[in-house]
């Protein structure tokens, strides 16, 4: 039996933390809030949930394709941001899709586009629906929405050994896509957290990035070429190693969420899996000397596979720290040779800049290493989510990038704004953390971790109290909105403000080209 | 006093070949072409040419920034391909620019596209006027031209030490700009053949490539944002170390080739000095086996700064090989660490695939070794064209990308059709070479170069013959119609097919939007 997708949280039915989890996690929060307990919500039931009829029917040719399932229309009601999970525990669901279409091929995805163009409904390309931006929620509209969900692409078509290159459906979720690699033995080695329950398609789409801190990391960089279909027509770009033909066509859809086309295809650059390791756990007393390092060993270009930096309080909270010091999680990979001299030359960096470290030791250390662990901690975090905003608990990131020159201060004020917003908003002192999720030789990507008490009858306007007030900082100190989360719905204003004007222009231009009825995905990136 | 460029040729005037290069360049010729020896054609002489009248004065008020010098308007009527050589040593100065513009700073630039607005005038943005592809030529066309030389814009700005990269002025030529960058101890590390005489707007505009053969060589890479003024008004993008905000701002005008916009400054990503070099001259008796072995290279993610192939011929011509080998110029660098173990992993890779090498030894051997000698030679080679050309013979280059799994097929038949044309066009055998100028994992550069005696009355349409034929094959098989050399207007046929049509559709929308009246550099990469 295939267990379904919950609608209202991340994973699978019957996927939860298990009590004694809960338990620890329930003292930890109240020992931090000073409270003595929470009231907990149930979780959603499909039942209980009246959803508003369908505003439109699929002709019976689509019986395949199409549905207005009341699960499968539940599920496509929201991302798996903070915001969807408290409106879901409020039983939110006001604004549902009106249908659920599920294309087995490119020639049925064409028909579909063609009924919607024909009823003049809203087309959202859905992928595993981890969006945290609000990326994949139907806009309130007159129009009929149709999700269109993209799993039953879901084959890897084509292996290209000798280039090391394959040919993939973009609708095939991470851990489907290298089962399918494995028998070539090569990875696309893409580990975003949401990898268990995002798809291929949705990474291009959103221009994610892999849990890979430095070097090739962004998904952009791994694509080959790509099959778009859009209202107007298909296109395909020419599979190449590289071009300097005029602008790359691949690089206007990489980012365009939805809005410019459906992404069918790609060709994807793969690599061998790596079979050497080696990895570190690094310990600084302060902050500022575990920056300078990281951006040292960044600098050295040295291509750590992980150079992730938790601050103090990050690297408690996930239980690889004393609370005291700030951790650099560590590690090399290589499918061709030992790392143990990258590794050696990036520790006598930790050395010249103050900091301690010790490696791990034995058969299979470096696997379960500080980078094993953190990355099976890393992508067991989707699944705190339900259990925290049932309590009533706000725990939301936000992420960005910003040059090395520009950091210190710009660290300050975020963490200071963000302590200072949480303490307004909820009356109450906030926990709030930052890492770096991948390190580029010009700055870093800082994740800011907050954790607040909410008010459950309306913590999503508190959330979003907060979330305004930090995005204005970080929009006002020259970081980017978002780093690999994407701009969704949620981002839109402080897009819309970093985005060259003249550039926005261009995009509307090239929209009206491709989308001229404004169907795919309205609301996200650019207006008509 | 400050040496003019040769209007005719590569570089200053006074830099020719000296007497005994040119013997023995006549000699090697001679021999191959069975000939006694060559007709010269004198340099052309700005004396000579009756240049057509200005179409256009410029206003008193653009006196400072605008010429209709006779030697400027010389100088501005071509780009350095083979095809401008000839035309230039037959005395075609048939089209030259009305008017040369170099304004001083931005607003000046605004205000030149205000009145080439005016006048309804076409504008040519010239940097280096290195192009090879027709991108800076006046098309023909009734409306007035002015190129609009870019040289005054020559300054780094503004240097980061913090996070290693430098606000620089797109007009600055390769030399000045490294000299600039020189007491910060950081560079761009960028070294396209055309260094001397092209500029980083140039770079940028056209995607160039680095020689650097493997990660990080395409301009692309190495910007951070981009200062573009466009006939609507000018646009920035955010400096940022990496986003996934949206598609690419920079990556649209990355590759425009002067048509949306003009670069007029970029902040761009710089690296350490290097001063780690390991290196080795490697040879293989199979071209087969060599490219097998540059693969492996490139798949084992070893990221050498030179793994250039060149075929025996390739090899040979240059003075590097004997003849019956294949040589591989193999070399490491960094700024951080010495770089043995990477070179002698590499070389393990050689052996393993049949491979000799050597590698240089004593002091300073690293800096002299093969890829320094090769460096030396590659960027003399413009420095040839004039002298050959003026002797009748046609040395002409094209280069692509492809992946490893079609190679070897694509290779044997532009070989083959390479040296069926020239036989078919010029009589006589031509010679023919391949070499790698970058590797991807998923593919190789690979960039031939042939050499053909011509007939001086009609070199010209015996090279286009050559181009078109060896062109379509090119195009048939997969390849890109260019890796970086660009599409200007020489390349445009092929450009055209090659790029998806709703991709063309979208980059038109993009041109109406920035540049409404087609003012700039038309005929290039789309039309209106």
């Amino acid at each position: 039996m295939i267990m379904r997708r919950k609608f209202w949280g991340w994973g699978l039915e019957g996927q939860k933390l298990d009590a004694e989890e809960i338990t620890q996690l329930e003292a930890a929060y109240a020992g931090h809030f000073g409270v003595q307990g929470f009231d907990i919500t149930p979780d959603p039931v499909a039942g209980e949930i009246v959803l508003r009829a369908p505003r439109v029917t699929p002709p019976t040719s689509f019986a395949a394709c199409c549905t207005t399932d009341h699960e499968e229309r539940l599920l496509h009601c929201y991302g798996r941001s903070f915001f969807d999970s408290a409106r879901m525990f409020k039983r939110d669901f006001s604004n549902p899709p009106d249908v659920v279409a599920m294309p087995a091929d490119e020639g049925e995805l064409v028909s579909l586009l063609d009924w919607c163009d024909a009823i003049n409904a809203v087309v959202i390309p859905w992928g595993g629906g981890s969006s945290v931006v609000a990326g994949v929620e139907p806009p309130r509209t007159e129009r009929p929405v149709v999700s269109l969900d993209l799993r039953r692409l879901d084959r890897v078509m084509e292996i290209d050994k000798v280039s090391q290159a394959a040919r993939i459906q973009a609708g095939v979720l991470g851990p489907a896509m290298e089962a399918q690699l494995r028998s070539s033995d090569l990875t696309l080695r893409h580990f975003p957290q949401s990898f268990e329950f995002s798809t291929l398609g949705g990474w291009i789409a959103t221009r994610g990035g892999g849990h890979y801190a430095t070097l090739y990391t962004h998904i952009d960089d791994f694509v080959e070429s790509l099959r778009v279909v859009t209202p107007r027509g298909a296109l395909q770009s020419l599979r190449l190693p590289g071009s300097g033909a005029g602008p790359s066509p691949d690089r206007l859809f990489i980012g365009s969420e939805g809005t410019l086309g459906i992404i069918t295809e790609a060709w994807m650059r793969l690599r061998p899996r790596p079979v050497h390791r080696a990895s570190a756990n690094v310990r600084f007393r302060q902050f500022g000397q575990a920056v300078d390092c990281v951006r040292a060993i960044a600098q050295a270009h040295l291509y750590p596979a992980n150079v992730r930096l938790l601050d103090a309080t990050e690297a408690s909270v996930n239980g690889v720290g004393d609370g005291g010091h700030c951790v650099i999680v560590l590690g090399f990979e290589s499918a061709d040779r030992a790392q143990d001299s990258n590794l050696a030359r990036a520790l006598e960096i930790v050395g010249a800049h103050g900091g301690d470290y010790d490696t791990p030791s034995g058969k299979g250390a470096p696997r379960q290493g500080a980078a094993g662990q953190w990355r099976e901690a890393f992508l067991r975090m989707p699944y705190f989510r339900e259990v925290l905003t049932a309590r009533g608990i706000i725990v939301e990131t936000f992420e960005t990038a910003i040059t090395w020159d520009k950091f210190t201060d710009f660290h300050a004020r975020i963490m200071a704004e963000t302590q200072r917003v949480i303490r307004e908003v909820t009356g109450k002192a906030g926990v709030v953390s930052c890492r770096f999720t991948h390190v580029y030789p010009d700055g870093p990507a800082p994740y800011f971790t907050y954790h607040a008490l909410g008010d459950k009858a309306r913590m999503v306007e508190q959330c979003w109290a907060i979330k305004r007030a930090t995005s204005e900082v970080l929009n006002a100190l020259g970081g980017t909105i978002t780093h690999h989360h994407a701009v969704g719905r949620d981002h839109r204003s402080w897009y819309d403000r970093q985005r060259p004007a003249l550039f926005a222009d261009s995009l509307r231009a090239m929209k009206h080209v491709l989308d001229p009825k404004g169907m795919l995905n309205p609301g996200v990136l650019v207006d008509p």
